[in-house]
């Protein structure tokens, strides 16, 4: 952040946190409902989940029929859970009837199957109807993430018609940025955006003034290839069509932002060995088990470095300076490799790395490493050298560094790339096997060498 | 991915990239033109970018004045640098007067000041005064961001007064969501979605319908603020104002989509020690250059955890075993280190993590870091007395775990979060800080220990 850019103070304060969270524990419920005020929900959500866990309880009691329901929507999964265990189903129900069916899904998709029943039959029926379709899709699918209320308007009308009917109508989502138009069958045959309609003379017809080379997205296609469509052709919204190809829904851009966000950090905690969503929110306990699976895994992968130290005992035991300087070449291989990883894993994700170019960037690394082994082997070298007076020792350190970073560049493309050709996540275990590599690499090379060259 | 859920081709397949590639290496330059066909321009950029260098320069000269400008705008900085150096200045102008300001700004910020000087005088005066304008607000600032076509209408006007003017005036941009409704001074007070314009009756004045809740953006504004609003209230346009609250301009989802994107490479790169952008897109010596500033850092952390080591080398000398078991220790404190790390700064961006809950998360990474370090203490403790048969190496490595899960767990929160209360990017050099201290703790706790306790 540069420093001639405003910094901006976010409304969810310290102090906010602090006067809310005294109010809540001191009683004073009207108080805590003053200061919260006319916030938006989304504000209010970050407020919950900011609060320590027992006044999260005593917050949605305070609010209770005021909550607003976009709140709920608006919560982290693992708070929501919490905070749902406070509202009686039927209290539930008449919140979520006031949400867009794909966020009344998403606060639903977490309550155990019971609890799921009883809120689905508090709900009006035609509402129940929607929501039971809606969690009928698979999870992360187009089918998820629409909301079921659209315009669609048939092509041969006017514009003068178009408007006059949704003056009237009352049955129209509360915001919405094109209109879809259909055919008879109620397939999409384009799409007018609500700028261009509103420009058009009233005896224009929407067909005139359509695009026809619209995005359609059928209801089971994946959320994260809707997002990528959605940035790479800037859409705001977009038809959602069933298997028959009929339009049963849209998907707006605030709920692929989220998609977008939810994907992101998918990827970085995948790269960073923490499987669980919303660990911030979880306690101690269930964090540590949680975590504790991937340490196990790293447990795993560090005694197979070990056991290859193991077998060079004998010539640690003669120099000792090999002990000294091993985790230097094992190290840096890591490192080197980490950041192709990165890059890789990244470019998958944003198809800027495919099979179109795979071999490419495989010769790039190799070269890379070579390079950036070449002038780290010189460094380490003439420091192993400076340090301990041993010329070979330095030769055996310089060609244990030109071996490790070739092998962490290219293994750190090859890890993502094949896990990617295989239909897996790149991020996931990619850096642990990776590191696991340069670890073994990087030592046996080392040591192997030390025990060839200096003995 | 889950299997139940299409998958999608990409229009850019490896086929296409191979079948334009030939055609461009053989001169059959029609034919290459032919297979681009009806390309989106971002998906065009997306071809652009799969391609060896040499055929890009091919590519721009076979699109000649048929190159879409909008795919100057898509392409990564490092390739649209190589591609701007192939199209004349007056033609390279030519292409920006079609493009909004911002766009128009950014494929100009990259070149260097002569050239850039050389395009902007071959720019129509108008466009020349907006991008001028454009380029001297701060980069990632609001400023940079907007557009500044945008649709204000007095607050006394009437819809059919609105919907009247829009259908005659020809200077509005392509695309907008939203009136922005200003006082005389033109300074916004208030907004009204274009979806609720047209559903309004002629007569309605603009200001009874207006959301006077309108979130306004500083010109100043730094873009990762913008994006946090954007997201938090699901904005899908905003006014952008000047230092006296005039609207100047609007900036609308799709470049802030691409703002997410954006900061979403340069977290997960800087967790992952990469610094540049574009890596991808550099040549081999460019990337090895780029990359080594962090690898130099590197061998310099792990040169230090290797003093560490030398401190206890009549230690290692007496007990091998030891040379063998260290990297356990190192390596699970540097993966515990790095899970509460990759949490803490995807928190800190999502103001999930704040001065509010700093302290309860950190006794919490206390307690993590305390479980997870008496239950891998045990296993590794239990493991080393099977392998050596000695039990006090067994505790010597038990208490060197523990102690190292603690530390490790504590930094991975405090480095994140002092950068962040500094006002430095968290994410940059935090993971290398970690696995220093990590590195050095684990050796000299166990080494430290192993020397009280075995000796």
């Amino acid at each position: 952040m540069s420093d001639d850019i405003l910094p901006v103070s976010y409304v969810v304060s310290t102090d906010l946190v602090r006067d809310v969270s005294d109010a809540l524990r001191e009683g004073r419920t009207a108080d805590a409902l003053a200061f919260i005020g006319e916030l938006h929900a989304a504000d209010i959500a970050d407020l919950t989940e900011a609060l320590p866990s027992e006044l999260r309880d005593a917050l949605v009691h305070a609010l209770g029929r005021e909550l607003d329901p976009e709140m709920l929507a608006e919560l982290d999964d693992q708070v929501r859970d919490e905070v749902l265990e406070q509202i009686e189903p039927e209290m539930l129900a008449t919140h979520l009837a006031e949400l867009d069916t794909d966020d009344a899904a998403e606060v639903l998709e977490d309550l155990d199957v019971d609890e799921r029943k009883r809120v689905l039959e508090a709900l009006p029926p035609a509402d129940r109807e929607l929501v039971a379709e809606a969690l009928s899709y698979p999870e992360s699918s187009a089918g998820r993430l629409m909301q079921r209320d659209y315009v669609a308007v048939p092509e041969y009308w006017t514009v003068g018609q178009v408007i006059d009917w949704l003056r009237d109508s009352d049955s129209l989502p509360e915001e919405f940025y094109e209109l879809f138009v259909v055919d008879p069958r109620h397939k999409p045959v384009g799409a007018v955006p609500l700028s261009r309609a509103m420009r058009a003379k009233r005896p224009v017809r929407v067909a005139d003034i359509m695009s026809a080379k619209q995005k359609l997205f059928p209801v089971e296609m994946d959320q994260e290839e809707v997002a990528f469509q959605f940035e790479q052709y800037d859409l705001t919204s977009a038809a959602v069509v069933d298997v028959d190809g009929r339009l049963i829904g849209q998907i707006t851009i605030d709920d692929v932002v989220d998609v977008i966000e939810e994907e992101h950090e998918e990827d970085l905690h995948r790269l960073g060995g923490v499987n669980a969503e919303g660990d911030l929110f979880h306690s101690a306990g269930q964090t540590a088990r949680r975590r504790s699976s991937w340490l196990l895994v790293n447990l795993f992968t560090a005694v197979i470095a070990s056991i290859t130290i193991a077998l060079f005992a004998d010539t640690i035991e003669q120099i000792v300076a090999l002990a000294i300087l091993m985790p230097i070449v094992a190290s840096m291989g890591g490192n080197a490799g980490t950041q192709t990883l990165t890059v890789a894993v990244r470019a998958l994700a944003t198809k800027e790395l495919t099979s179109a170019n795979a071999w490419r960037i495989f010769w790039k690394e190799t070269v890379v490493g070579g390079y950036n082994g070449v002038f780290f082997a010189i460094l380490a070298g003439a420091l192993s050298y400076a340090w301990f007076n041993q010329p070979l020792l330095g030769i055996v350190i310089a060609l244990a560094m030109i071996v490790n970073l070739v092998v962490a560049g290219v293994s750190g493309l090859l890890i993502p790339l094949a896990m990617w050709r295989t239909g897996m996540d790149p991020a996931i275990s990619a850096a642990i096997l990776l590191t696991t590599i340069t670890d073994v690499v990087g030592f046996f090379a080392f040591l192997g060498l030390a025990k060839i060259i200096l003995l």
